[in-house]
């Protein structure tokens, strides 16, 4: 197979839904620079995350692993030292894999400690960073409490801002994440009344201007050696603030209705109910509070999209769309409000779908250019479909990578044993939920199977959940506990049965490597059920000299 | 809770069926050792092994995990760097943890390699060792073949034969595991038929005896430090020869009668049907075979209990008796015809079962000394036990460790949430039978789960097979596909689906440490859903100055 992909840029954005693009019919918000991506690429209507969080979805990207398979399941859970990620696989093919923004991993020290791995050593680095070198890494939530720093690493955006004379300890937040309140005070992001103030900070200071020209910066230097660059935003992730012009580009007439509807209150499941009840979920279920967050959460993805206009315009002036594949995707969605609920967390498609659109420059990509494809696709392709661009074999990493690779989807084909069923997790034990419903960590979590018709969700200790997306696109009847459909919730059922019983820790060697081990042990001696000698070939004794002369 | 126990002594046999010792009431063989043992302790009759296999079993054993959870499913597949085994339990506590004989461990050097471990480091050959310091590590196969030795480890125990005036490069064959032949010829322990003649090594150079030795050399140079000793026997695994006298301590008429029927050939289970066809299962439904084998089985296990009787003398002398905690088990056993079948590989009661034996020397084992316990017991328990034993706190690790502590066991306590299930699995992709079957490597994969009345087991792609082990305790009915049982199907198999979910991944944090997770993140300022200031108590917002003066 010819291969024309040199470089991958892989950009996430955080908490960006798979509606909120124009190429994807919001009805308000034009994203002219990430349709343009998808007119020149293929973009998928049916990408679902492997769980509806920051943390435990990222790990499944960069692992390509289910999180059940890689453990990672929540935000500041370790990722264990044995797992392998991108930068693992595609470095040794003379890929430079680099990071530009966050990624939301948290090392296994005890594990490094184990193994006696230095965390400053390049090895430690890497395993500390999902397998990339970290060109500028920032998570993006500095946030600071009675308790004391959210996040114990200082950015290099802070000193940047401060270089710019934005003063103070963290003018991440008082200036980048801050409006100007009353009299002499701040006005907070973190505060969601505060959400269409200007933030302080100068428009082309802001982080996502900042992070562009960060990955901007590493491609000036990068030199002609490969390179995969995962440029990840934090926003439109709250806080829900944009500097101006962007927090005045929309307003509340702007605002899509909420998909929500008197009857999911009524007799909900109680993990459902248990999120209606966080404070995120009370607030966004406020008329109020959507005017106010939703047209800024609009000016950050405007944003967004502005600053795809500076780079891809860049990536044009060193032809580097000539032999660069080019991602444009999201680690979750954000309910908004829908659902009655905030954040994400849940399965609902404003959480669990993303947008995912993929140019790819190769001249077999020419006939499904500026397509859309509905294939379930999820996130865990990334990592094989890079591995399988940059011309390694991504089915040799099938014991490993349970994802798939897209390429076949980006040239227009459509395999026939595609998957039937997409799959993803989410583990609460850290909600409010599971400590009211006295749930323990263990038990904490829930799994999402989904075909293009139906969808399932197992809530252990708990009924399940049910969807028809053909009839009930909006999601607003759970049928989880409807006699008429226990013949579906059977059989998705099963296909979670299926999935829980796949081969996902069998790493160590691949399927090639265990079909080549067959029959070999008897050529090195071992001689099982022999009666006489004479019962196997002679040549299998040689190593056993029958005449001790 | 008061510990009693300063060392354990964890003592394994290879191959060893639950069946074969007279305290499990095996009516020919007498092991008035392990018996004795069995008077002092606890003797556990429902003790399964998590693989019928040598080192899946194994790496269950030393992980405390399931197969599917370690990933290392068969002999030869290495164990995952990331995999905690007994040392890392044990180590950190002041247990030296010591290996003699066998693990069959395969060291996952790839991912070594990739963390920068070097496999000769303290570290390294740790890993490389299920965790265990290497006293005298020797899997007891040393085969050699035409494409040279199946195991590149040269034994000790060869060099000791030839320093004992045992010629040859490989002593372990030629004179441990062979025989006198015609002539000047060998007869080699690989032929069956050569089972009853003496191996031509003297007794007190046989494996057993040497590795008992080196048991106790080991204890007499530990000094005052606690320790865990695994001490690890090859036999009674084949090659099938035992030395004088031992090879003719027992005859054809000591031979129990094959438990079989050919109801059992009549359309099996397909995988079924493929291991009977295997040569090892068509050499041992042969009764001229089983009455030439089965006496040197006896043999070997009888030699082992005659350095059990060595060993415990010695443990007795040293007054270790007070303070070591004494396991005997082994790693799975063997068909030796029952079922048409040799070796091991499948679950019915011979293969699956293995015999246990736990002496706990606290005072608050009194109550049990001697007792036989019916409770249905893994071989993952052990890790837990032995963590627990040594003051340690096992329930911490079941984030990590899928077994439990049977110190309520040992103790004569029946916990009222003792599990109701047990499970087992079996990666079959290297056997005839996936190949001539069809079956690819990752879908070979044997489930079985059992309670004390039923034995379900799950072949991706087949039908299960059912064994009612009440009316049919010697399991020659298979009722898989018997219509009258899908209600034992289906509930056997949900138990399977919900084991399949299990937790098996979140390894990095403790369910303690999650449970304290819960709330924090708001203290360190990541304040969600927040419409106004006065929403929060204002000291959650003392990270973030209303004021800028």
């Amino acid at each position: 197979m010819s291969r024309h992909v040199k470089n991958i840029l892989f950009i996430m954005c955080d908490q960006l839904r798979y509606d909120y693009l124009s190429c994807a019919g919001h009805p308000k918000l034009q994203t002219p620079n990430i349709d343009a991506l998808a007119a020149r690429g293929v973009r998928f209507t049916q990408a679902y995350v492997q769980s509806p969080i920051c943390g435990a979805s990222r790990m499944s990207c960069y692992t390509g692993r289910y999180v059940s398979s890689h453990g990672a399941s929540w935000n500041g859970f370790p990722l264990n030292v044995g797992e392998m990620t991108m930068g693992d696989y595609l470095r040794p093919l003379g890929v430079q894999t680099v990071l530009v923004g966050k990624t939301h991993m948290e090392p296994d020290t005890e594990g490094m400690e184990r193994l006696g791995i230095d965390p400053q050593s390049i090895i430690g680095v890497r395993v500390s960073e999902c397998g990339f070198d970290p060109y500028d890494r920032d998570d993006g939530l500095h946030a600071f409490g009675p308790d004391g720093r959210y996040d114990p690493r200082k950015p290099r955006y802070n000193t940047y801002l401060n270089q710019k004379g934005y003063a103070g300890e963290n003018p991440w937040h008082d200036w980048a994440n801050a409006g100007e309140g009353e009299g002499n005070a701040l006005a907070s992001g973190w505060a969601m009344r505060n959400a269409r103030k200007p933030a302080r900070v100068k428009e082309e200071d802001s982080e996502t201007p900042y992070m562009t020209r960060r990955a901007m910066q590493f491609i000036d230097e990068a030199g002609d050696a490969p390179w995969c660059l995962h440029l990840s935003f934090i926003k439109p992730h709250w806080p829900y603030i944009a500097p101006a012009p962007y927090n005045d580009m929309y307003g509340p007439d702007d605002v899509i209705p909420a998909v929500r509807s008197e009857a999911e209150r009524v007799d909900p499941h109680p993990v459902f109910a248990g999120f209606m009840q966080h404070r995120v979920s009370q607030s966004f279920s406020r008329d109020e509070v959507r005017a106010e967050v939703i047209p800024v959460y609009m000016g950050l993805i405007k944003q967004i999209d502005d600053q795809m206009g500076v780079l891809f315009s860049f990536l044009k002036e060193r032809g580097l769309f000539d032999n660069t594949l080019v991602v444009f995707t999201s680690d979750h969605g954000d309910y908004l409000g829908d659902h009655w609920m905030g954040e994400k967390d849940l399965f609902h498609q404003p959480s669990v779908k993303i947008p995912l659109i993929i140019y790819d420059p190769s001249p077999e990509a020419d006939a499904a250019r500026g397509t859309v494809c509905d294939a379930l696709v999820e996130a865990i392709d990334l990592a094989p479909t890079f591995l399988d661009a940059i011309g390694g074999d991504a089915g040799e990493q099938s014991h490993r990578l349970e994802g798939r690779s897209l390429m076949p989807l980006l040239h227009g084909r459509n395999p026939a044993d595609w998957r039937e069923f997409v799959f993803s997790e989410y583990d609460y034990s850290l909600s409010p939920t599971a400590a009211k419903l006295g749930v323990a960590p263990r038990d904490a979590r829930l799994f999402m199977v989904a075909d293009k018709r139906w969808k399932y969700i197992h809530a252990i200790g708990f009924r399940p959940m049910l969807f028809d997306l053909a009839n009930d696109p909006n999601e607003l009847h759970d049928l989880g506990a409807d006699p008429a459909y226990e013949g579906e919730r059977d059989r998705l059922a099963a296909a979670l049965a299926r999935w829980g019983l796949r081969m996902s820790q069998r790493t160590t060697l691949s399927e090639t490597q265990v079909a080549a081990k067959r029959g070999k042990v008897q050529r090195r001696g071992i001689l099982i059920g022999v009666w006489q000698e004479e019962d196997i070939p002679a040549e299998l004794w040689s190593g056993y000299p029958g005449d001790r002369a």
